[in-house]
């Protein structure tokens, strides 16, 4: 981790939550006492701070300084509330197209596919608290700057996120290939949200069960599946496809 | 570098040439001399083996064992004969598809393009002799495997290859945004080659004007470019995309 990304102390780290510095995630000792750290705790409520309790070690691993049991990761983004966001949009007027990151947990392809929802003129990426790799430094660059103007919205979890899209008219394709369409059939051109599960195990299966379609990306050869960073770019670009054709249409 | 993907010395590296090991790369201490070294290079001419003088800081930077001046990486494939597979994929009667590859250089990106080549039922992948990634053990983790089962062919520059792709009927398509088409207004359904280009200065424009259609991916937003090994996705499922439909309405 760059020296630039964390803060560590009780102190600063209570400077930090009231000055509004977008903290990724508060680090606390597990058995951490005292009438200061009650107040730490209080603030960190206060401001929807992400409280991670771990054990002392984890700590030293992320600084051999005197941490005093609390290191706050500073996120180079300000994540967005989704329900304010999905508002926005609508008031926009305008046609919204998003990621959602059922437990993608490799910084690079994080920063790889909000790079191309970026470029695909996508409007936000939403990312689950746990299990799921944050707006790092790492991330920042493997997204070539992409998520300094992505809107990213961190949900408590994916469920609750497809529960908000829904009630907004979104439509919800899972990218998967448990008994999916072939994703070119599938309609992109209505307010949609792409949903791209963990490397190794995919979706989810509670949320494979909200989606209101399934959509695979048929696979040839012996590997048998596509990076999931590749594989996020492919329906993006569908979806680009599909609206311009749609537009296209309109306009004769 | 990893223990495996290299032998060293004079001796031990002829033995592994004759053996038939494929070779990536020998290299060769710049002011080497001796009976033994003129052996050696006979050798590697023989057996078409790529020969890199490099000083001796360089070679000591792979190991500081006793090289003598010699060190051979070990490919963990071998590389096929361009003539030969183009020839072989006529004989079987396929409609065939390839990557050619002008200078994309990181290991990652190779991969991922390889496995998505691998994927999309491509036949075969090109690289350059010089200034591109090459088949390590780097390049095959982040292919998934997909480099042992996708022919790449290794040609001198890639204009020597487009000349071959041109001369057996293929259609060369550069991705580019320089004065391109939209890729999906490109026909793929013919025997076709999709060439990438690198990562910061895309494809070199002596390629550029041998090519026979320039696509482009649209852009919207602020970061201007996709990942290469995404866009190639992109490229490499619009291509499934059509011949998939032509199928179809060839069947109604």
């Amino acid at each position: 981790m760059e020296r630039s990304d964390y803060i560590y102390g009780i102190r600063p780290v209570m400077e930090a939550i009231e000055a509004g510095k977008s903290i990724d995630k508060l680090y606390i000792k597990r058995d951490i006492n005292g009438d200061l750290v009650k107040e730490l705790l209080s603030l960190a409520a206060r401001y929807n701070v992400l409280i991670q309790r771990v054990p002392n070690e984890r700590l030293n691993r992320i600084t051999m300084k005197n941490h005093q049991g609390v290191i706050a990761v500073i996120s180079p983004v300000r994540y967005h509330d989704l329900d304010n966001l999905l508002a926005a949009l609508y008031e926009e007027g305008v046609n919204p197209m998003g990621i959602v990151l059922d437990g993608v947990t490799d910084a690079r392809n994080f920063g790889a596919i909000a790079r191309s929802a970026e470029c695909a003129g996508a409007n936000f990426i939403i990312v689950p608290e746990k299990g799921s790799a944050s707006v790092t430094s790492d991330a920042v660059r493997a997204s070539a700057g992409a998520l300094f103007h992505i809107p990213v919205c961190r949900e408590k979890d994916i469920l609750t996120a497809v529960k908000k899209l829904h009630e907004n008219g979104y439509k919800v394709v899972g990218a998967t290939e448990k008994g999916a369409e072939n994703y070119t059939e599938i309609d992109f051109t209505t307010p949609v949200a792409i949903v791209m599960g963990a490397e190794d195990t995919g979706i989810t299966n509670d949320v494979i069960k909200k989606c209101d379609s399934l959509a695979a990306i048929p696979i040839s050869g012996k590997v048998g599946s596509l990076n999931v960073s590749v594989a996020a770019g492919v329906m993006l670009y569908e979806a680009v496809r599909q609206r311009s054709n749609r537009q296209r249409s309109y306009l004769k």
